[in-house]
């Protein structure tokens, strides 16, 4: 069995709706075997699965298999088993792992023939924009988005190394559906020229480390005024956290997680007390950023 | 005599609408000398002024009143000598140019007590952002914007070597005023993350220095579609000036004046035929980043 890693990532970042994500050390792991039977599937899984499918319709093979249409090949048989610990629908790019999964699996039996922004060329057809699938790949800070002509393109950004982040993960899940419906189709210019500001801060703030702008870089008005209400307790939540050391307080993706960012490591546990106030059960836990995207390891 | 000079701006940079701008080596001097009366104030001009007003009306001597006023002392007399070069109402920031040099005289006859934020939030007064009155005081590339209390915040970038950039300075005036009637008040939620993710790889490639990246990091849906038929041949320019080895071709602050940038210097001489053919007369000129702002001189 060979065996590749690939991170959780968070989107957004505040105010980079859709055009940034960076990746943390957060793994999901799958063991792959080639099988000498063309169409070959078989799936496992263990971790936070659950109700995982195992059949072809599985996201990750059906990644994997896109990447055979994409070479114009017969699908390789294959044996996948998954150990899935980002949890699913929390805004922690859980889709997105399986997407690069499954890409990265192909490319490996396939040889490597593909280039990076292939892969995220053929993972994008599963999800309308590069976010989350570009750092997940390539690991780091990436600013990602589409071209005129629909293709990817993509830079990424060594994320500073006092960049310290905490996720408080709730206890239910938020689709990305549902988080999308909430969204206005139209802004106001002003609301537009505030994000783009915040956006080019952001970007400043991950090239030269100056953590501290992040105050002002990660405001948002793009999305998360309409998404905070489907946050319970998030709202009351962001005082606290600044007072606890918290330079800001964002949604990672499209929530339910809770994004906070830190210059150097602090204690946030006592947020979930009063989150338990609000009825909340969650997971608080510290990521690092990581400059390495989803690569084989070590069986 | 003092002598100060004062660059010519730049704002926008395609897609960060009233976010970002950029000093050019091409200046306004003001000569300088106190007088010992309060409120004595001399004006002269030479230089592309014209019919500039000489009374206590000019904006460079409302500026450099506002500072006395901010610091809560009456108004040193003055004499000032203005040899303005950077033509009015073209998106050079003229207009920002008279304020810092305002504000400079001023802190310059006080003993320089003021800070840089504080002279910009002093000729804020004048503007509605700090768009261009940053680089102008700053040099170099500066991203500015104002927090949520109305104070201006800003980050300078170092212009990278490689940048090179030319103007087509229309003979005919835009003033700033009508080239923002045209802008729509609201926009699709999809245009706001194009320009967003542009913006990304603008402050992206200024800090790397990868100017190709320019082709896309410099387009812009917000501002530049509503403003483009306003300037005369500026869209049937594009594609020459792009065949002549522009990485990108955008408005000046408000127009009319194209800027158009490259990789090391290229010659956009034959562009002024096609203008031509338009009934356009326009200056093209070589300009070059500067990372120093305003600044005293020897007399």
């Amino acid at each position: 069995m060979k065996r590749i890693r690939i991170p959780a990532t968070t989107a957004n970042m505040g105010p980079g709706f859709d055009c940034i994500g960076m990746a943390f050390d957060f793994y999901n792991y799958i063991d792959f075997e080639p099988v000498d039977e063309i169409g070959y599937c078989e799936l496992s899984s263990d971790g936070e699965a659950g109700s995982i499918d195992l059949s072809k319709n599985n996201l990750i093979y059906q990644a994997y298999a896109a990447v055979f249409d994409y070479v114009q090949k017969p699908v390789a048989g294959i044996k996948m088993h998954f150990e899935n610990n980002v949890p699913y629908s929390r805004g922690l790019g859980s889709s997105s792992a399986a997407l690069i999964g499954g890409v990265k699996v192909a490319n490996e039996v396939l040889g490597n023939p593909l280039s990076d922004t292939e892969l995220l060329n053929v993972a994008l057809q599963f999800e309308g924009h590069p976010d989350n699938i570009a750092p997940a790949l390539l690991g780091g800070v990436v600013i990602s988005g589409l071209d005129e002509e629909g293709r990817v393109f993509y830079r990424k950004i060594t994320p500073p190394s006092n960049l310290h982040c905490t996720v408080i993960i709730p206890d239910y899940p938020l689709a990305t559906r549902e988080a999308r419906e909430v969204l206005p189709k139209e802004l106001s210019m002003k609301d537009a020229v505030f994000n783009i500001g915040r956006m080019a801060l952001l970007v400043d703030a991950m090239h030269t480390g100056d953590l501290q702008q992040l105050a002002l870089a990660m405001d948002d008005k793009l999305h998360q005024p309409y998404r905070m209400p489907l946050i319970r307790g998030m709202e009351e939540l962001i005082p606290q956290a600044k007072a606890l050391g918290a330079l800001n307080v964002t949604i990672s993706g499209a929530g339910p997680t809770i994004l906070l960012v830190s210059d150097g490591e602090k204690d946030f546990s006592p947020l979930a007390d009063l989150l338990k106030e609000k009825g909340v059960t969650a997971k608080i836990t510290a990521l690092h950023p990581v400059n390495k995207g989803a690569e084989m390891i070590e069986g």
